[in-house]
């Protein structure tokens, strides 16, 4: 590949293969900022996605949420369940409090929808493998919402470290952080609430550099240690700050952080035999990103037109949906993260190494 | 401060108050490449220090080593530790395997010399500890060379950190690697036998990540967390990765990575509550240093005129002793990484956290 076509298709949808035009209608669950300022402006954008139904506990807050919409249809969560309006959509979007996220997964599976489910997949280990056994017994499509796995700047540093442009992976370096209070400015969010949220910064955002190096290396950790902190009042019932290290395969830690209570920043740093990749920011999907390539004596930043990410994740899905592809992110990908994180909490209390 | 007045005075040196010229004479211990291609240079181009006396085991060696330069004497390690010459030289600088620092900083203290003494200071603790206690006995002044302590890049973002532009400190990320084999072509050199340098990459290296957070955040830490690896042959006795966690007081972790062989590089980034500092690179004197600042709605990179890390050093050690000035790297200073450093590696045999 020469240098001009890669930064030509740096953007690229390496995996459009979609002629058809028939968009998937989503019906998207949970109607928090996420859905209603990131998500549904990004299917907006997409070319195989629609928006057909926006469900809340509150029939009112649905009904509300629709009105500004034509086609859009609100309607109760307790309707969702029953199934009143199944003919109206193809797949669902689950993004509400993670310990919530089987209820709704299973509704869909019920009616046979495919699932694109918010990550985490769940708040424990336990109720994610019962998510996974909905899917699998209704057979449908699952997908669990890593939205770094369509971001085109982690798809070319994965292609990077596939053709091996740093030599052989060493040490991984990643971290997240923001001011949710600022973001949600509610001290009783359910982000802070250990049961609906089964945990804060480690499972909420400690799990994009967790996952994304996972998604680089092609890997799953092998052994975790973790230290969690709470400051602040309103971080009472989780884990306020989270520091881990993730042991993979050939010997290749990474080492992370996450914090919802910091200056925001975001960031996966790739260290090789021969050279190296740093992504900063990269993970939230107001900051530009940029990416930083060293390695055979030459190096140099580099910008690219952005993507909006979750445009990329809805268009990619429906693309999975519609020619039946299994994507990296199914069901049981979601799962390894999910006890990977159980296990830094355990760690976090116990001061001990915990091996997967 | 106004920005101006800030970015003139980048690289200025905020230590220098010294008015005399009379150099401190050093002698050089240890002729490897880092005296003969590092240190001397820096000193030739000092405004306080001079090379007198080159120290090496093999006289012959000290003798050719010395022969191109004008008023400077190689004598061999015997006739040094008789004191043969030691009115030719104020201090000495001691830049051995580590395992031999405590022999040569012994004799300097008999010989009531100043000592600049090589990071880490000994091969173990317990030999630290006998250095230390020489000097003290002696009433020497002696210095750990941490040259971070005296970049400039280091020493403005310690005072950002304490004007509290990023606000509280919040987590820390640090990584330095080489190819040390590429650098010292030598699978038998001392950075690789156990018994002379103690360790690889994390006392050689890791050490510092770990000693400049302890100076940007004037603190040490209280508990670590280590994991080694070994791949190639040539790392048989020692680590030749280490990742590692140390927990700072006020919940702050530093989480580093550090190996002699991968592609070089080097960084420090320091988040906080209201913005987050990235030196990159930052550690090795032949990288230009770049400093990264962000917070307060604005950010940006700095670059500033590099200045010789080693003659920053040599020079501020010869302020201190001119002025009877004790610097942080004191003895007591470096041992506090001596034994975190031996947790880290007690840490990676047990999985378990150790607390200091």
């Amino acid at each position: 590949m020469s240098i001009r076509s890669y930064f030509d298709s740096f953007t690229e949808r390496d995996w459009d293969r979609l002629d058809e035009t028939e968009p998937v209608r989503f019906a998207l669950v949970g109607l928090g900022w996420w859905v209603l300022e990131q998500a549904m402006p990004a299917i907006a954008e997409s070319d195989y996605c629609e928006t057909s139904v926006l469900v809340s506990r509150s029939a009112e807050k649905a009904a509300d949420a629709a009105a500004d919409h034509d086609g859009v249809e609100g309607i109760s969560a307790e309707a969702y369940h029953a199934g009143d309006h199944a003919d109206q959509y193809d797949a669902v979007y689950v993004c509400t409090p993670n310990a919530t996220h089987l209820d709704y997964v299973e509704s869909a599976a019920e009616q046979e929808k495919a699932v694109l489910c918010e990550k985490p997949m769940e708040a424990s280990s336990d109720r994610a493998e019962r998510l996974i056994a909905a899917c699998d017994e209704a057979d449908v499509f699952l997908y669990i919402a890593y939205r770094m796995h369509t971001e085109p700047a982690v798809r070319r540093a994965k292609e990077l470290v596939d053709e091996g442009f740093i030599g052989d992976p060493v040490q991984i370096h990643g971290g997240m952080s923001g001011p949710l209070l600022e973001l949600v400015p509610d001290e009783n969010q359910w982000r802070l609430n250990a049961d609906l949220a089964g945990g804060c910064s480690m499972i909420d955002i400690g799990i994009y550099p967790l996952n994304t190096a996972r998604f680089v290396l092609d890997a799953d950790p092998t052994a975790v240690y973790g230290v969690t902190h709470t400051l602040h009042p309103a971080f009472e019932e989780v884990d306020e700050r989270v520091s881990f290290t993730a042991e993979f395969p050939n010997d290749v830690d990474a080492v992370c952080t996450a914090t919802h209570n910091a200056y925001a920043s975001s960031h996966l740093r790739i260290l090789g035999t021969e050279g190296e990749l740093i992504l900063d920011p990269i993970f939230y999907p107001w900051q530009d990103r940029e990416v930083t390539l060293r390695g055979h004596g030459v190096g140099g930043d580099i910008s690219f037109e952005q993507a909006n990410q979750m445009t990329e994740e809805f268009d990619y899905v429906a693309t999975c949906i519609r020619t039946e592809t299994e994507p990296v992110a199914t069901g049981r990908h979601g799962l390894v993260d999910m006890r990977a994180i159980e296990a830094i909490y355990e760690s976090a209390e116990t001061g001990e190494r915990v091996t997967l």
